[in-house]
């Protein structure tokens, strides 16, 4: 985790997916500092992750557009103003902060596991189906753990050169992992997964399939159901169930599960926000959740009447940048102006008027 | 007004603008039937009448589209579904029926001053900031002659020809009306205009001013004040004020007046629903209106938080079509279904899965 100085702005956006990006948009349109945070590497969120190349019909305006296609075309959008992305990371904490008499004194504090805090007046969560994170091994006790030998994010070859490393999952990104580890300086690189079938690429497959035949990747078929604790507290081994139903201890150094992502409400769950059904309940006027300041918008959000479609998200983050404005700018009254018109609008969005 | 047998449908929408395009999208998506209507002669609505040519910049996905170009869009995404649009002619009745016990009695009458009767259990109301009619010459008692001597809307020779025929206007429809009667049979063409100067288009400005100068088009420079009855009480002549304040008599027999369209709530402020400040009064879970089974939707519909954006009007339609599909379905339950993966959604698309 690395330490920089706090970002002081007016609004964080939690979610880059379709509706996290209209809401930067949004707010920027009202020429609120905004800062978008997602724990993918790229935006999109669902749309980009579940269903990239899916075209989705229903979109007002645009007849078929894959997750992919409208995420590029969002973020174009969104570019002329200029709103800071940073991806790859979850904002882990937020915390209201006690505001004193000074103008301009901040009202959260929000957290990422990737070192960032953020200093801001308001929050608009659009986390969807919540943040994708790394599918977590079912074993219990396992977490003890987490980060010292068993690593769920890419970590460098200071934890894995020259040990005995244990790759498990049949994705991907577990395929490609055991393929660089064994060509790069690991003692030794066991793969291990319930089955000889990969649901991964044809290539990458043949690849794989090479390197265990050359016996540079070890196969283990077969799922862990206990972990094994040397003396000094280490994890030393995993203790695998087989197909066939017999016992076998794999030994390890360092465990690099690579599962998948699932979606989860994560730590928003923590904050104290009204829930119903794992989602956050808002009032439609401006989105605003049971705590001032902090917003939802899109499949995160609930609502009499909700229904989970990209274009309600929209509309909920347009009347959600006003109400925030609004409540950031009380001396003044924000009315509407249209980017048809307005030269205001346009001069933000870098177009000139005809 | 011709006369045609009543049209049964499960629902009408009022209005062709976007909202209204994108609504009767939505309502097919349920497989509802679906009829709209619109005053003007071209879809579109406010987009196509005020700025067919100004881009909007803030529809969520589209970076820069024009009034036009949208309207293009969600025609071409409505197509597939197979919408009647009627165009040209406004809604001038809406009549609630008594309803029968037998299963498909319709729930509402609607006539338009076009001849058309529909018979439909909900009604959509999107007619954003009214219907566009034709301004009104504002000279009192005027009204007793209108469809008689004086035609707001485009006649046939019948009307015409052989008489002498004052058209009122400094518009591009003025002139070009003008312009067709003076060669195609009217005993005389005067047109009245309170200047020489017309903000038309430059070429037929010249045509114009050619034909003004051959004696095929009368000019008079003023405005009407007072009409002028003869003994049998037909319209004779208008009284008209003069730039230099004197008074003539301008003798007629037919009075064609192309002021341009204002849009006007017209004859929904008659219906009964709960009206503020002109806008109709809604609830925000299906954008129902004070009367079961009518809905408002886009800039025409009021509730806490409005704001007159398109986007926001896109999610009203939803949201109404979801409301309306349960209304009509009652032992049903309206499950929500995506378009990326719903194979109903898809063949009603024409679109085939991947």
């Amino acid at each position: 985790m690395t330490s920089t100085s706090p970002i002081r702005t007016d609004t964080v956006v939690i979610g880059a997916g379709p509706v996290g990006l209209y809401q930067a948009f949004q707010l920027a349109l009202h020429e609120l500092g905004v800062h978008v945070v997602d724990g993918l590497a790229h935006a999109g969120g669902q749309c980009a992750e579940l269903y990239p190349h899916k075209p989705i019909y229903d979109l007002p305006g645009i007849p078929a557009c894959t997750g992919q296609e409208l995420t590029q075309r969002l973020l174009r959008q969104l570019a002329p103003l200029r709103v800071p992305l940073h991806l790859g990371q979850i904002v882990t904490a937020l915390q209201r902060l006690t505001r004193d008499d000074a103008a301009g004194s901040p009202r959260f504090r929000l957290q990422t596991d990737g070192g960032l805090v953020f200093l801001c007046d308001a929050v608009v969560v659009a986390a969807g189906v919540g943040a994708f994170l790394p599918r977590k091994v079912p074993v219990p006790g396992l977490e003890a753990w987490e980060g010292r030998q068993i690593h769920y994010r890419d970590v460098g070859p200071e934890v894995w050169a020259g040990r005995r490393v244990v790759i498990m999952g049949g994705t991907d990104a577990a395929a490609t992992l055991a393929l660089r580890l064994a060509d790069g300086g690991a003692a030794d690189v066991t793969l291990l997964h319930r089955s000889d079938r990969f649901a991964i690429d044809a290539t990458l497959d043949a690849e794989l399939q090479s390197a265990i035949g050359a016996g540079w990747v070890r196969l283990c078929l077969g799922q862990p159901v206990a972990a094994i604790a040397a003396d000094d507290g280490r994890l030393e081994a995993l203790e695998i169930a087989t197909a066939d139903d017999q016992r076998l201890l794999l030994p390890l150094d360092v465990l690099l599960p690579r599962l998948g992502l699932s979606p989860q409400l994560g730590p928003i769950a923590d904050w104290g926000l009204a829930l119903e059904r794992k989602h956050l309940v808002v009032e439609v006027e401006g989105f605003r959740t049971s705590e001032p300041g902090i917003h939802a918008v899109g499949d995160i959000n609930t609502y009499p009447g909700k229904r989970k479609l990209i274009v309600c998200g929209f509309h909920e983050a347009t009347l959600a940048a006003f109400a925030i404005a609004q409540a950031l700018r009380p001396a003044e009254r924000i009315v509407l102006e249209y980017t048809t018109t307005s030269a205001r609008l346009q001069r933000l969005l870098g177009v000139g008027p005809d």
